[in-house]
């Protein structure tokens, strides 16, 4: 029975496959599904908290690499890596066809003791699906591929997506090897320390050119499908986003013998600005969080001679985001804080042709945008065909030990993804 | 022309000696207060922001107790250094008097970035003030000692007034060698490798007794005497004040992807926090302030998992603190956040007597209390008669380099602690 063990949640219930599954024509070999996902439980555990610290270019990082370089072994994919560290399987001569290839996977590096279903579930399911095509007898006219981008969150570098933004040249090369982890390491130390040559990267168009279409299978980090009733959906965009740094001005002094009328407490300033992040969300039904906040000098008798607030915002269209941030910075300008824009991410719109065809080929799947960044954005901010697949996430619950996947919804999501390579590389489209 | 060169602020304007200083009947000798001032004035300085970093037992600490060992010495004065590193400089036989001493002095150590007068300006003015005495010929009838008290803004370790704590027994040895700085150092290791014998800590009695009388001199730590135009007040009490520990939980979750009505996020109910900690202080003429925060896991596009926010409350008296404090834990409370108390120390009340004659003494002096715990509210918890004079500060502002106090304020200060000596060893009491 399958059966996603990673997490310390146990599931029982039968593996009837719901949804899309039903599309196959049949069961997708569980037994294979469990034994890819119980082979990866362990790795980059933390045996504490029951998260993942799969952080690129480490221990944990290679070890999820040679397991995925092995399955695709297995299974007769030819591996190549790109210069940047991306892991691509063919099934097929991607050079060799009439068409470009049809690819899909995602990401096997996590955040800081994440789930264990953001991007595994994506690879996994590319195998195990591959599985189920070979078990069909299935020959593909136009090359499959499975792909495993590096460095997909960003967690130790701090820049997301840093495989697809290099050969799409969406990122600087001399940026991205000066980029420092808390320790100190740069990325081009931690690559040449895991046998890589930092020296090398760059845009691959060559690289992106055999991508004719990429469908990214990802869990839904969000309670939609949930509220719908459905195991999969299909994404047709990505909400506009960005990273403001909000200052706070302050002036230190003594907690104990400060008057109250005489002081410029930053910290007070720094709880408003969050309280009123939340309140320019709630106005224009957009995302803002402030996840990090830095406190100087930080003693506990001391009043904060400054405080520096990270904001997140996210917003289904341009506007509303806008709107959020202006609201937010009005309402801080009255701490005398000066809101400074870090990054910002214009909205991602997937294909639609490709959209609607998955919608109606998933039996009539629902259609959402999502607030996180994907290798799937990128990639589509380089002009490719792309869209993702999303599995109902019961918890709703992300970045977090506590995310989690049904194991019928997993089966349901391999069955969909299944479907979908068999209709795109059966014919030529 | 006297001039408290220590800040980057420049002063000018006439020496003129006022309030306590005529009780002396003549000016204190002004170049020998400025070049005691002057010659401590780079001692441990951040050349950056102004600030003074002299924690406990580093090299600057080490500095400024070697300086103050050769004034001692200048003046004839007879260094003794009990076994948690007090320095104690005695003009006459502390143990072969008919009365116990006269004891004056503060410290020498730093809170981080700290301004050049807390602590400093009672050991300066002390030492200024034996000059003036000798001066005028004056023969002591009770032996009179400056004091250098060790480690009392607890900058390194966290426990604040650790000399007077551990000679008068209100700390426990064990307690006081485990305490470890930022850097893991604990204090045992880094007083021997100061030259010093941790294993020697303990209550000192016999250290104690020989203190009949202690008047700690200390810059004012808010804008009393301004708001009085007073140069000096006699000290009278120490508030009622603690620490409280509040912890506040949340969900992980992904700061993209996660609706707003499904979150529950940890620095929203920290926000909150920190504001019911100055409704609360605003409510009970109190003061209660966050200056400490830790988020969990501090990622920009992380929902917090938890936060942590310490509270530093103080009050004129008990009733008012306990329900500061318990106004913040109802509001917190809606949060679901657990308030824990991690210290709280009794209103310190010094010798009324004491200080009834020292208001007299001086002028009729005004009378305060103050937030902020000195190593006078330890003696006097331990059945010393102590009392403090404070000296006026414009900016009202202590523990930052704008700490500030007059030329003209400083000798005030001088010549009334002057006066107190004289009055206190001149006459058996």
């Amino acid at each position: 029975m399958g059966s996603c063990s990673a997490t310390a949640r146990s599931s029982s219930g039968s593996a009837h496959v719901t949804d899309g599954a039903s599309l196959t024509g049949g069961d997708i070999g569980e037994s294979a599904f469990e034994q890819l996902w119980s082979a990866i439980a362990d790795i980059g555990r933390d045996p504490t908290t029951g998260g993942y610290r799969r952080f690129a270019w480490t221990e944990a990082d290679l070890s999820m690499r040679e397991w995925f370089g092995g399955e695709c072994a297995t299974r007769g994919l030819d591996l190549v890596e790109d210069q940047t560290g991306n892991q691509w399987a063919w099934w097929g001569d991607p050079d060799g066809a009439a068409s470009a290839g049809v690819v899909t996977g995602s990401h096997l590096d996590s955040v800081p003791d994440g789930g264990a279903f953001d991007g595994p579930l994506g690879v996994v399911s590319a195998l195990a699906a591959i599985d189920k095509l070979k078990a069909d007898g299935f020959q593909p006219r136009r090359p499959i591929c499975v792909v495993n981008f590096v460095d997909e969150e960003g967690a130790r570098f701090g820049v997301s997506c840093i495989g697809s933004r290099m050969i799409t040249g969406a990122l600087s090369p001399d940026r991205a090897r000066a980029l420092r982890d808390a320790e100190g390491v740069t990325m081009a130390e931690a690559m040449r320390a895991a046998g890589w040559q930092p020296e090398h990267l760059g845009p691959e168009p060559e690289v992106v050119a055999r991508v004719g279409t990429f469908v990214e299978l990802h869990i839904e980090q969000g309670r939609g499908l949930v509220d719908l009733g459905r195991a999969v959906a299909v994404g047709n965009a990505i909400w506009p986003h960005g990273r403001w740094r909000i200052e706070i001005p302050g002036e230190a002094n003594h907690a104990g013998t400060t008057r109250l009328s005489d002081r410029r407490d930053a910290v007070i300033g720094c709880a408003r600005a969050v309280l009123a992040a939340r309140a320019a969300a709630e106005t224009y039904d957009s995302l803002a969080t402030v996840g990090k906040i830095n406190i100087q000098p930080g003693g506990v008798n001391a009043i904060s001679s400054s405080a520096t607030a990270w904001l997140d915002a996210r917003a289904a269209d341009e506007s509303a985001l806008s709107a959020t941030v202006a609201q937010i910075e009005r309402e801080v300008a009255t701490s005398g804080a000066v809101v400074t824009e870090e990054s910002r991410t214009p909205q991602t719109a997937f294909d639609d042709a490709l959209v609607s065809w998955l919608a109606n080929l998933l039996d009539d799947a629902p259609v959402m945008s999502t607030g996180a960044g994907h290798d799937a954005g990128i990639l589509a901010n380089a002009g490719v065909s792309a869209a993702m697949i999303f599995v109902r996430n019961p918890t709703g619950v992300s970045h977090s030990p506590a995310e989690w996947a049904e194991p019928e919804d997993c089966q349901a999501g391999t069955a969909a993804l299944a479907t979908v390579l068999a209709e795109l590389a059966g014919v030529e489209r």
